[in-house]
């Protein structure tokens, strides 16, 4: 196949993976038990790297790889990506910044409803045959419940505006106070999950943010 | 078991039953197979009638029921009671438009986004332990797909509204065009059908709108 090696640090979905490997000569780091052997047999043919957010290319990788001219990232995190040496070496970064916000906003007020208007187990009990029987139970609206949002990044921005379209009240908590934005800010999580009738996580999973929902 | 007397003619849920009975005397006319025995014994204390869409009160029942002072239509209408014959006695009519409209149309967006995204039959995937021999298959996003809506009423825009916060171009089907709104008017069911991703009904069911959908 082609002169120009790809090296892919991370599985990526089949269907890219087939794309890519008609294109250029498609290399996959887990063929290579021993990075050296990856390095000396490929090192000098490898332009691009493919990762995503749990795997990239760290300074001694890059430096490794004298053709390197990308390092792309499948996703939307660039964590394990050398950001400095790539510019400092002119080699490009790109991920996929918005791709899925609409899809995981969506999917959020989907199983918002889901859940509020017990949509799976209503469906279940018609599957069954129970409404032969009588009515599903009465469940619960979820126009006019307040929203809290942690985090009011891309994604949450995304939520909040599909929920307004509810005429739900947005609330939210994040590391600092967002002065352009019109909804109420809460200074702890605590707070905002006692003011909120549905709590909406939508931050990174750092290590501050890790168990941020607990029992307190 | 007051004396003011309170007449059913439709079926309301258990509960207001319960609360009407609590307070007046609760007659059910199921409970009189000949309507002349209802009169007969009850003309002279009934003050209420309670209906709904289906049943109400005509102009000869009206006549027929001296003390009465209010009939109430539990639901959005109000076709069956005899509304000039009212105002000319001055009978108040009760109806409950708005009090579903939220939630019709955020089932509405529920049940497309549990279609689009088959958030049920993800739910049986999970439940039934599928998720450990592999990922569930890519479905398909809502959000900016184009949604037409047959009926741009209370409910129908109510839907519209919640649509737009998933940036969907509306676009509509009515009668006749409202000149308020800013969607796009079709005057036609197939063209709107052909121009849209997801079709909505919204629209009241009558001999007009009967089998509006077909296979043209």
């Amino acid at each position: 196949m082609g002169s120009i090696s790809v090296l892919l640090v991370a599985k990526v979905i089949p269907y890219l993976e087939q794309e890519l490997n008609k294109r250029y000569n498609l290399l996959r780091i887990w063929d290579f038990p021993q990075k050296s052997q990856l390095l000396t047999q490929h090192s000098a043919s490898i332009r691009a790297v493919v990762g995503n957010a749990s795997a990239g290319a760290d300074a001694e990788f890059i430096d490794a790889l004298p053709k390197l001219e990308i390092v792309s990232s499948y996703s939307v995190g660039v964590d394990m990506i050398d950001l400095n040496k790539c510019k400092e070496k002119g080699i490009r970064v790109t991920n996929t910044p918005d791709v899925l916000t609409d899809d995981v906003a969506d999917l959020a007020i989907g199983l918002i409803l889901a859940l509020l208007r017990r949509i799976c187990e209503s469906d279940r009990y018609v599957r069954n045959g129970n409404w032969k029987s009588g009515d599903y139970k009465l469940t619960t609206k979820f126009s006019g419940k307040t929203v809290g949002i942690i985090g009011l990044g891309r994604i949450g921005t995304a939520i909040a505006k599909r929920a307004e379209g509810f005429n739900c009240p947005i609330s939210y908590f994040s590391r600092t106070q967002k002065q352009e934005s019109k909804y109420k800010y809460y200074p702890s999580v605590v707070e905002l999950a006692s003011n909120s009738d549905i709590l909406v996580v939508a931050c990174p999973l750092t290590e501050e943010t890790h168990h941020i929902i607990n029992r307190e």
